[in-house]
């Protein structure tokens, strides 16, 4: 029960954040497939806090483009679709639906800090199993965070305990227009077996 | 390039949260092959603040098993291996090393709020890679965020610029232990696309 070299490639090995994409539209249904991946993968209590805009009109594109820094501008507007990663501060309301065995929502109604940083902490997971299901399913991902938080907020979630996490072009990358890839921290560098 | 359905399963739609362990042993060889999985998946700038402590010994786990809540004693005594996620906050000295073609270390240095959130943000997003490059190896994984951080950075990061995260049990897991499955939010309750 486990991935063969090659599949472990797709997921980790020979998979590159793409900033430049090919002309090749991602469809309603694979980012549907996209969710019904992610969705399975562990957040505490089965919270699930995040909540995720596919960005794909160029009308919605229009929405997000000013809150992007420059440099991610050109990638974002090419982008067949930017997902935003956002996180819902009042998930805990869900969590009788979600946790039904146990009373989880008491243990977080009341105390926002720990509410901010299981909504942080899990929202974030859940971007990561999002770039892994579409790895998955054969597509780029280009996650980024060089954006104001506080613009698409305004933008996409005014009104709302949703906030912005980070955002992942999604699409198919052109591999002749990637950087060279930065190294990584050795096993002794990051990490230790006590 | 893409995955297959059953290894598709492996990641996600078969992947359950383990608490009860076979006495399975899990080797140091394959702890190192999960972090060279995991390095290569995406963060900030390359930024790879995630510090790991991958608890094993009997030793080790009588020094993490006071910081547990109640329910998370006994999973965490039996697993194989608990991996501590941490991440360094002073994650942006490395980034000379890491990001090599800019000065990313001065987008960082001195903007505590900034370092803090990408500390957190990044550290939290290569965790589900682990967890994800532990499924690919064909472990079982049991995260956790039920313990007393305050504790485990005492224990293990004292003096240091490294802070706990969260936990995750790896190991192999007793399938016939496990819960009935909760529900997941449906895709138009956790998802748009505009």
């Amino acid at each position: 029960m486990q991935l063969d070299e090659h599949s472990q490639d797709i997921l980790f090995r020979t998979a590159r954040t793409h900033s430049v994409w090919q002309d090749k539209p991602v469809s309603d249904e694979l980012l549907r497939q996209i969710y019904d991946l992610m969705k399975w993968a562990p957040t505490s209590a089965n919270c699930s806090p995040a909540r995720i805009v596919f960005v794909k009109s160029a009308e919605a594109k229009q929405r997000l483009l000013p809150a992007m820094i420059e440099g991610n501008v050109e990638k974002t507007r090419t982008a067949p679709v930017t997902a935003i990663i956002a996180q819902d501060h009042e998930f805990f309301e869900k969590l009788p639906q979600l946790f039904p065995h146990a009373d989880a929502r008491s243990w977080f109604a009341g105390n926002q800090p720990l509410i901010d940083t299981t909504a942080f902490r899990n929202g974030t997971l859940q971007g990561a199993y999002l770039i892994m299901a579409a790895r998955a399913l054969g597509l780029d991902a280009g996650p980024m965070s060089g954006f104001d938080n506080a613009k698409v907020d305004q933008e996409f979630f005014a009104g709302t305990s949703i906030k912005s996490n980070f955002l992942i072009n999604l699409g198919y990358g052109v591999s002749d227009k990637l950087f060279p890839r930065s190294p990584r921290l050795s096993f002794d560098e990051a990490a230790k077996i006590l």
